[in-house]
């Protein structure tokens, strides 16, 4: 059992495990996909003390190499969801598991759009992790919609279990898909069904006929990840001691709201990462 | 007429005034005294995501540089007191007067012991400004207990105008004095007065007869600064917007209390600023 799992693998994360390993916890960051960032697309950031006119790049990796200087091991495994077991947390991480003591939500702007449908269906037909749930739907068409190219792994996963896979990017990038895979670059409308599962995926152009809609976002829906966790305006509600409404969770950085801003987001995961040391000593 | 004034010379005034700056704002950083920090004395950081293992030294110069590369300049003078106008801020720092639309407040460490006696003859010839309130002391007798250099100087200024001064200092440096003043290696213990005003400072060794005793300390007392700031626990309380209960009032680091951390400080110095310039836009 570690002391704590960090979740994100930006700035809030990278400055929350800094102060973890500072204190000798046992840790983990599950960073998830890094290639998915906005603050890597920053040209010139003049805002982050003692860097100036660093691009979003640059800084990134500096905090990387920060990191891995202090011996602190990144992990690519995305969190898809986490169990609340009373005095610790169980994290699915695709075909991992993890058990903590205590959590940091770091998992960066957490506002977006639902598709129409989405949230009635969500757990009838509809999806965050084809991993996890893709064997249910073994002969079966299914659809993924994807900000990001990790989409393509998972369409490719289906394609070898699933009668149709229908692979819907919302990137601009051209997707490595295998002949199995219908590409359809349409946008979506509606996920609609009979009221206790899905059977259409409605675009702009067409109504597909399946039984699956999985949706790979950047980030996933916070009130998706941990049953029971309290949102403000979409946010994570926390305290100024970064809390919280679950004991023992901790959230920082974008997740917790606006503004958007790395030196914000680094100040919460120092702030995140102690006042997690200070509820483990207070637990042992 | 000034957008706003940031009170302090430590890395939350400086994050404040980065964003001030990239959002156009008019305003000014009263840094007071800038030897007097113990972030200087740190020989060794390393949860400053970034800039792994730097000293204080080199991090609050780091700091520095980013600021004036920036174009912000950085003033020495030391706020005594800010009166709220209602709908602007009028500061008295010493011999300069400023006013400001808005004020961030980002003045360190706030929790300090009061002396005995210091509350109850404050402005009943306790005071924390000698050149402020020291021509009312004219051929009288003033004691100046001081925790850093900037005592020795208004020590002197005392001694062309008083007919005594004793000078206790609460620093281990040797001070630089004239034939005027008397050191007084004593420790304080009790600021006594006949109710309405001082007539003795009790050390552990001897008691001083006099009219006024000037107290210089490396932050002022909060609560002195601006009337009406509510506290917690002896820190400046605010919210996650770092807003105070005082409108037009932000407050950021170490005097909104723990943990005591530099990336703590850059973060709420980053939220107080543009917290500030929501704060301007509004009232415009």
């Amino acid at each position: 059992m570690m002391d704590a799992v960090i979740i994100g693998g930006g700035p809030a994360a990278f400055s929350a495990a800094l102060n973890l390993k500072i204190r000798n916890k046992s840790f983990m960051i599950l960073a998830g996909n890094e290639k998915v960032t906005g603050l890597m697309r920053a040209p010139q950031i003049d805002n982050y003390p003692g860097m100036p006119g660093i691009s979003g790049t640059e800084l990134i990796e500096a905090y990387r190499r920060h990191v891995e200087e202090m011996g602190i091991e990144i992990k690519k495994d995305k969190v898809y969801n986490v169990l609340n077991m009373g005095d610790y947390f169980a994290l699915n991480a695709g075909n991992e598991f993890y058990d903590a003591k205590c959590l940091i939500i770091a998992t960066g702007h957490a506002k977006f759009k639902y598709f129409e449908g989405e949230r009635e269906y969500l757990g009838k037909g509809v999806g965050y992790c084809a991993t996890c749930d893709g064997p249910l739907y073994r002969n079966k068409s299914v659809a993924i919609i994807s900000q990001n190219e990790e989409g393509e792994e998972e369409a490719r996963f289906l394609s070898e279990i699933c009668s149709e896979v229908y692979y819907l990017p919302m990137y601009k990038e051209q997707p490595e898909l295998n002949d199995k895979i219908k590409l359809i670059n349409e946008k979506v409308v509606d996920i609609l069904g009979d009221g206790t599962k899905v059977h259409t995926l409605k675009t702009d152009k067409s109504e597909l006929k399946l039984d699956a809609v999985f949706i790979i976002r950047n980030v996933l829906p916070v009130n998706q990840l941990l049953e029971g966790l309290e949102l403000e305006e979409g946010s994570i509600k926390v305290d100024r001691s970064m809390a919280t409404n679950i004991p023992g969770v901790f959230a920082c950085g974008d997740c917790t709201g606006k503004p958007y801003q790395i030196a914000k987001a680094v100040g919460e995961g120092n702030v995140a990462a102690l006042s997690a040391v200070k509820y483990l000593d207070s637990v042992r």
